[in-house]
């Protein structure tokens, strides 16, 4: 489980950053699942490991161009690339509608099913190991943050343990598997729990984009092993942040900080902070480890592997 | 006056070539003029030596996605990059509706004006030094081939020689400088030709893209300077060519060919003539000198300088 960033900067692209995408790779599926697919999403995935065969799932956070301009390119040439069963797209209101336009006005007609959801607040996808939530952010238009949660798995169960103990197989394992404490036929008591390693946490990870600091966002990031806040602005700058509703380093560090992450990573960075300004990205990331020291910077084709804990 | 292309792949990207787009860059009026958009143009415009700035005018061939997805994009970061007067856009029917749907979904609204043209064959543009005009070609959509036409310059009138003949100034020099032959007060016969330089006739850029061969390609030809044609798939392929509506290598060089151009170059290439395929890139230029020898080939960033006559 790993993420890899495809774009960092916000609003526009720049020689070294594109507009926002995240790839997470799920190895053990052979899937890729998309957050945000700016301008350039299909091109970077050209340049990156990730196969475009992959991508099963899209995860839209809200509606500015730059983090949707990019998904009717791409879904088209997923289309020419293989020979996809399906795409699942999630996204705020009107994400349908929009696709539906651009493809009529394009005549552009997907060779295989996408399946447009429209989120709000809640489970937005559960199948048998993941979970994928949202919750509403505080932006211009309507943004969502996305929590996709790996479940717990049981721990393994020692089959050659319980067979030495001279236990029969049958139903009798089963309830050992389950933690159960059960009494043989001899009259000895067996807790399953003993026979049985540690239960495999499930790993999260949080994607909270475009937003000022929200409780929502705190709400969303409790406990994630890796939270990607976006920090478009310096705190100096937070004038421009409460204008425009996006967050400061410092915003991001907090909401890392009261959530209890084990990680934060920022990205969507303005433009404005490039050489000749006198504030650095370099800045950013200072005053967020003040609030927040577990914290990292992302750069385009960033690759962070996800840790169990 | 020379053109660069930016993308020279047709239908999706590749990790050379991306999709379609070329810069015609106006030097002495500090313009840029640029023929089709396909995602990532702004990407490539960021890579090539092209001022974002400058761009006055988009002509757009046609709705397939791999024409217009970079539009929006480029046109809100024109936006934040400067502070254009105006952005005039020219294209097919719909092209207006398709910016508007885009702009209401992503609530994108641009800080300056964008006036979208929508062209018929004939003239879409003129001013004193430039005439462009456009014909319908032969796609599976409403396409249009474009013909920019540089004015004919007269020749500088050569002052020093008029007054060196002792010739008063005033309106005479006005009937002399074009071209008239004038009797001077004392009775000599003047011929304004002989005191004007040669006409700088003025360089023919000729665009046609997407098509299969068609009389309006080679009408809307006619003694250009430099014809871009498409040629999509190689002459082995040209049942291909027939299904979809494009160009093979050998169409584009007859077109060349019955409409007297100067020099052909050959874009939008299939993917599909990548190494391990049987036909190379280099056999669509073979097919195509055959026909017409003045042939070249496209790649990204390729810029050619449109020589005077
Ligand atoms: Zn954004
Ligand atoms: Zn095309």
């Amino acid at each position: 489980m790993q993420i890899t960033f495809l774009g960092t900067s916000s609003g526009v692209p720049t020689r070294s950053r594109n507009v926002s995408s995240i790839a997470l790779q799920l190895p053990q599926r052979a899937e890729t699942w998309l957050f945000d697919c700016g301008e350039g999403t299909q091109h970077q995935i050209l340049r990156s490991d990730i196969r475009i065969s992959q991508i099963s799932r899209i995860f839209i956070t809200h509606m500015h161009g730059d983090h949707i301009y990019g998904l009717m390119g791409l879904l088209s040439s997923i289309g020419l690339a293989g020979n996809p069963t399906r795409i699942d797209v999630y996204g705020p209101p009107k994400l349908d509608d929009y696709l539906r336009a651009c493809g009529r006005y394009s005549q552009t007609h997907f060779s295989y099913p996408v399946k447009v959801h429209t989120v709000e607040p809640g489970v937005v996808f559960e199948d048998a190991e993941y979970v994928v939530s949202c919750e509403a952010l505080t932006h211009r238009v309507p943004a969502f943050g996305y929590r996709v949660s790996e479940k717990d798995r049981p721990g393994r169960f020692n089959v050659e343990q319980a067979e030495a103990l001279g236990i029969p197989s049958g139903p009798l394992y089963g309830r050992l598997k389950r933690g159960e404490v059960v009494t043989l036929p001899d009259g000895r008591q067996i807790n399953g729990a003993d026979l049985c390693g540690e239960v495999q946490i499930g790993r999260k990870f949080v994607y909270c984009t475009d937003t000022i600091y929200c409780d929502s966002a705190v709400e969303l990031a409790r406990d994630a092993d890796v939270l990607v806040h976006e920090a478009t602005f310096a705190h100096q700058d937070a004038e421009l942040a409460y204008q425009r509703l996006h967050s400061t380093s410092t915003m991001a560090a907090q909401v890392a900080l009261n959530a209890g992450v084990q990680q934060l990573i920022m990205t969507h960075f303005s433009p404005r902070y490039a050489p000749g300004n006198a504030i650095a990205l370099e800045d950013l990331l200072t005053e967020a480890r003040a609030i927040f020291p577990n914290t990292l910077m992302a750069q385009d084709f960033y690759t962070h592997e996800i840790p169990r804990r």
